[in-house]
């Protein structure tokens, strides 16, 4: 991808946010925000973004992450990394996809600000470790995918376990995804806008090259990265966007 | 007031909220949404909502109170109260206030949708009880109180301790609000439309008339009531209103 | 009307136009813009805006009315008035209608913003006088009216001509109203936000109490008041409001 | 510039409108929208739509291009050319100009949706033959240029005669452009944004490729070309666009 491509597609995104009236400021339009997961997605600029064909790769515009813990009692810091505010609006083009990935710790919720977003994911939580968790309003169970979902190539077996499909559009009720489930979401391929989502989650543990510099609240939170990504090129690709 | 006033008051501001593209589904329409912060401040409705006379009353559109404890290690269950995801719109009128309060385990962050928004605050945090809390990234300072700021007749006190003052419009980075600080918000008198704040938060604690039979996820967060008003009146008023 | 229920109608009407980013300056906002369609429409206000029943008002906000007769050919002055450019945005509340009329001068365009707008027109031109009219590319048949739309009580002979039905939404294509075919237009009753649609149309001779201090482009525009309502009491209604 | 090329700007802009409300169906994202005023403004493309370098190419979205010649008296029918409704769309990268031109019949009205618009034109109108034409309310004076803005390399002195300047932004007046004066506009090039404008205007006399088929109301419209470019590129580029 070369540095206009990138600029291009950051740019026209920016723009759209604008209108959408998301609160864009300068430092928000960075080298982390347009992700490509893994070299071989950088495929998508043969044809370019509007080719409509299966790739992975989105804009993500962080207004807000938050660690919230100010005023936090001491007593209550272990567990503290689970909670916090973040706050983005992702962007993406017809026929891409945010890849296959779950979260140990971050609880997200979708909000569709324009076009339709088809999320695919796994109805019942992935197991870390022996860890006992919490369990009070499980996710629904969903339905099987439509058909014509076009996959990007090379990547179907990692979509295998999120059997369950949910389409939500702009005014439906905020869609939660709960911390430890598998999850994947796309543009229709046939869509005449981008996707645009709004997540409000808690907070984003992403140590990509624009947050390497942001502190840490508590020792614990110190490296921690939460995103597991089914496929290993994409946990790879998804914390640094090559650039030409 | 009326039955009519309230209506009329509740369906505009959601047909706003629409209009500016806030997910409102009809259930979040409701009789808690339209608040009026005591007794009192019924008087708002002697000469209406657009008379830009000081009083305590606000409209809350709610699209998500999750408590997010699905997915939580069990070991981390104690402090979860002070977790959660919660998104809002607020609807001010000219003139009219969100009346000073704190919160104990709520954080909050406003974005500004449409309007200009007041925010007046305690830099500093309230002690609870005796209860040591983490310090990460404290509330600025802000600036002192501009001329001209007409408060609610008989609640001048309750403002005392919120000496620092930030005016947020449109397009600004979030602004976070720390739990435990004392806050208070308005729209300016002069505005030509409401103040239309989004407010992304951590789960709100509020035992209002319509949230009654919301189930609780651990019996630690049974009969929670995370508000805490510096006026007793705005206290009481701010879970029941009263509708002719 | 009293005057706070006229402020309050327009206010919230100005900050729902001012959302959906329609260029109001604060002179657009005045005494003209709210109109009541005859003594009995002031009925309206007895269960007010919200209450679904079927009356005849609704507000216009004018930003545009401009004769375009400068740099026009001397020659080509006679006919100038069915000429020139208007652009308004149109609110109307659930049930409420404008009521049955044509122009003879005015051609009109519709594009709806938020809601949706029933149509009802006449698919074949009045004949005005015994004058020759051009045809080019005539109105469409349209649909028969659905079943249950409730009409102003009183003036439901009014709406007998218009036998053609249309409903237009947001994204919709341009709906084009040749001059000299009655029309009229509604608010579906059960629609959650009011409707509001932009019209673009040739220039509106309209001699409002607002518009009394416009000056005439040509000796040939002076005193020109080109609404025909049907009903009696909506052509007087239309040019003066009555605020107590 | 290539197929892809402008499918992207295409695409992009589509969906900006669409995010702003504008009416797009799918016939107005076609080959005559993206405009390129001359060959020598392709060179546009060799740094890319966001250079911010000054070239004259821009997108035009059209909903409405009505000749209102229905219901209009046979006697009226001279003229009529100077009449009718055209609203369009036009959205423009930042640097980007539309360069200068005139209109003997079409006048124009500006109403910015998104980011700011420099309009540069003549105060008084170009005189048409030996034509009498018509004065009421003359273009007011503006102002002289600002510094700093950066014309098209080789169409400096189409600028010329547009002495004079005004910046105009959303909720603005809408500001009208009279007939038969020459003007031009830009985007700012240091706007974070693309210019969006929505102009309502007569009917466009604009014979491209994509209203080749376009029947005319009346024997006097045929062949009409109401677009005088000052630049003989300019003037042709117009019409058709090279898609490689
Ligand atoms: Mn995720
Ligand atoms: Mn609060
Ligand atoms: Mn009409
Ligand atoms: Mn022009």
């Amino acid at each position: 991808m070369t540095r206009r491509e990138y600029d291009e597609w950051l740019n026209e995104a920016a723009s759209l946010a604008r209108a959408l009236r998301y609160p864009i400021s300068g430092d928000m339009v960075n080298d982390s925000a347009g992700i490509v997961f893994g070299d071989d997605q950088y495929a998508a600029f043969e044809n370019g973004l509007w080719s409509r064909e299966a790739h992975e790769l989105m804009v993500i515009f962080e207004s807000l992450n938050e660690a919230a813990v100010d005023g936090l009692p001491a007593s209550a810091s272990h567990g503290s990394e689970y909670s916090g505010l973040c706050d983005k609006l992702m962007i993406v083009h017809p026929g891409k996809f945010c890849p296959p990935h779950f979260h140990q710790r971050k609880t997200e919720s979708y909000e569709v600000v324009m076009g339709e977003m088809e999320v695919f994911y796994a109805p019942t939580p992935v197991q870390v470790g022996d860890e006992e968790v919490l369990s009070f309003n499980p996710m629904p169970a969903g339905s099987p995918w439509p058909d014509g979902v076009d996959l990007p190539a090379g990547r179907e077996q990692t979509y295998a376990r999120l059997t369950s499909h949910v389409r939500l559009k702009s005014g439906d009720p905020k869609f939660v995804m709960h911390r430890k489930h598998l999850h994947a979401f796309r543009c229709p391929a046939d869509s005449p806008t981008p996707l645009v989502v709004r997540e409000v989650s808690t907070y984003s543990h992403e140590p990509t090259e624009h947050a390497a510099d942001t502190p840490t609240p508590l020792p614990a939170w110190a490296g921690l990265h939460d995103n597991a990504f089914v496929a290993p090129a994409a946990n790879t690709g998804r914390l640094t966007t090559n650039i030409r």
